[in-house]
């Protein structure tokens, strides 16, 4: 074949991309699903409310293989429990990380093994870990007891934890800024980024660090992390941890964030801050991202925009914005159907005349 | 800032990224969602299971931003219909189709219709299109008095038609071919693909043929379309309708494809074939893809590997062959819980020793 005629640019995936900022070696097995990548989108709608010459970018994170911006930290978690001979993999989590973790468990010919406090969570928000061929398990006791066992088993047998705990996760969501500064050519000014956990921010900071480090960029952006209302365990300047998070958001309804330190001082270093938006702000957010800009994306992810909206009048004029969309909206259809409500017009007759009026033309 | 150190390397769109070989100009004004760009990712479970050497990739068009190959095809319908001042479009496609053009027109700024037949359609499955901002019509009447209409409206009123019979969804759908091309660094022996209303298949033979014309690649690959069983109109070599279609895989549940003889036509040209797989084939790719590559795609998609399956017995050694899944799993979390049934473990005591026998260590 007249091979020499194409690039054959086959994007390898996000470790292949960046080894040099990657804690891999020759003798890691990279197992990948060809993660990372994702698409720098302008947001014109959002760019014009703030008026003042103001670009602003999704980076949509939820066009990832598994729907979310965990699959970058899981790329790297899997390969190094394959590389340590792991026999499988485990995590206390239920939502995005445990379909992450089964996905590139599959991919890895691992078990995957998903621990839930028994009666806690919703099986529902299982079903995309299962389908990758996880194994769930129920205990009786609270979430604090499942973590302190995982972490348990973990140390015991040939299981690797891939929970957040795990340090190679955040140095596969870093390439994520790599990525960002790649794209637009720069780094952007602001960063306007979703906190749950709270790890992700503190890998965006590592990596714009990193970059910053190797003079590929001069300045790292101001992070500014929004919380949900409901579960805003860091806006007060330290870990203050929610005893019961509520916020419609349910990718960052955590009450005590595991990475809230780390998280609270990359905000502050940057010159940023973590601070809270709504309910009704995510979902505003939320509705607008899909109906002006064309951008499903969970809930979760719109408090980027969300908070971009009510804290933009203090970006510079003709500052350049990313916001971080985590996750995609097909992750939580309910969320979908409840803000939406769908009226169909009665029936028609079939008509030309009757259609075009009922067009409004 | 350090700019000069950085690529820039923004992936475009499509249409950007392969103007010289679509039908637009200067003058279109291009409404992208940074469409295209999807991963190549290897298969190696499936091509372990053919063996002789044959190598396996899937071209997973499911990680588009609307989640669906149908995103190709609508930022070139949305465009055009931008450059013709229209101020609407309008589809009776209640799946993927429903969709891609709701979201485009979102991001144009032009209102997007879906015209139903009263009754007829399930209503979830227009959830996606409702959140981008469709306005849904119902007519008193089946699916074909509703095409009837549609485009009785669109010739009469500033309306575009961006159902199938829309020429430039296929100009957009074609670029998946020349993104394999590039990625693969050449044309593969086989392409495997759904056939559900024949458009796709037909666009990708344009794309191979435009390709080799150029001298980009030296050869065509074999086209092998999969139908359903329960759909299959063109198995027989002409176009046969299905006067009630029936297959888990919902995507290509029609029974009288639109593009039937096109697709014919070029199935036979490259010599290859379109074929039929059941659905318990189609369900035991499905979970195969999941399970063992980490890659959940929506039933339809499961078609093309459901077949690589069946008859690459037929293939060279040595081969290589592309999969295209064409929309993501998450489209159809139905399915998903019907064929995943979820055990989880009944209660355990929340001790390591209990956590580690229950997963066998």
């Amino acid at each position: 074949m007249n091979a020499s005629l194409l690039s054959g640019a086959h994007w390898p995936g996000l470790i292949e991309h960046y080894r040099e900022f990657l804690p891999v070696s020759d003798r890691t097995p990279i197992v990948t699903l060809r993660e990372g990548n994702t698409p720098l989108i302008e947001l014109a709608a959002v760019g014009e409310r703030l008026g003042r010459g103001i670009r602003v970018w999704a980076k949509f994170d939820g066009l990832n293989p598994t729907g979310s911006f965990k699959d970058r930290g899981m790329t790297m978690a899997v390969s190094k429990a394959k590389e340590a001979r792991a026999e499988a993999v485990l995590c206390a989590s239920t939502g995005n990380t445990s379909a992450a973790a089964a996905a590139y468990a599959a991919r890895a010919g691992l078990r995957a093994f998903v621990l839930i406090p028994e009666g806690y969570v919703a099986l529902g928000k299982l079903a995309q870990a299962v389908i990758y061929g996880a194994e769930v398990i129920a205990i009786r006791g609270n979430f604090d007891q499942a973590l302190a066992i995982v972490r348990a088993v973990a140390e015991r047998y040939p299981i690797n934890l891939v929970n957040s705990v795990n340090p190679y996760r955040l140095q596969g969501q870093k390439t994520a800024a790599f990525e960002i500064c790649d794209q637009l050519g720069t780094a952007p000014h602001w960063l306007c980024i979703p906190v749950g956990n709270a790890g992700n921010i503190a890998a965006y900071w590592m990596g714009f660090s990193e970059y910053a480090e190797r003079g590929r960029i001069r300045e790292r952006p101001r992070l500014q992390g929004f919380e949900a209302s409901g579960a805003a365990a860091l806006v007060g300047g330290s870990v203050q941890p929610v005893a019961r998070p509520e916020t419609v958001a349910t990718a960052i309804r955590i009450g005590n964030p595991a990475s809230g330190s780390l998280a609270i001082a990359a905000a502050q270093q940057s010159g940023g801050a973590i601070r809270a938006v709504s309910d009704p702000e995510i979902l505003a957010a939320y509705q607008l991202l899909a109906r002006e800009e064309g951008i499903f994306c969970e809930p979760a992810s719109a408090a980027a925009v969300a908070g971009l909206l009510k804290f933009g009048h203090e970006a510079a004029s003709g500052s350049q914005v990313v916001c971080v969309l985590t996750g995609n909206g097909l992750k939580d259809p309910d969320c979908a159907l409840r803000v939406s409500t769908l009226e169909v017009s009665p029936g028609l007759d079939p008509e030309v005349s009757a259609v075009a009026r009922a067009m409004g033309f």
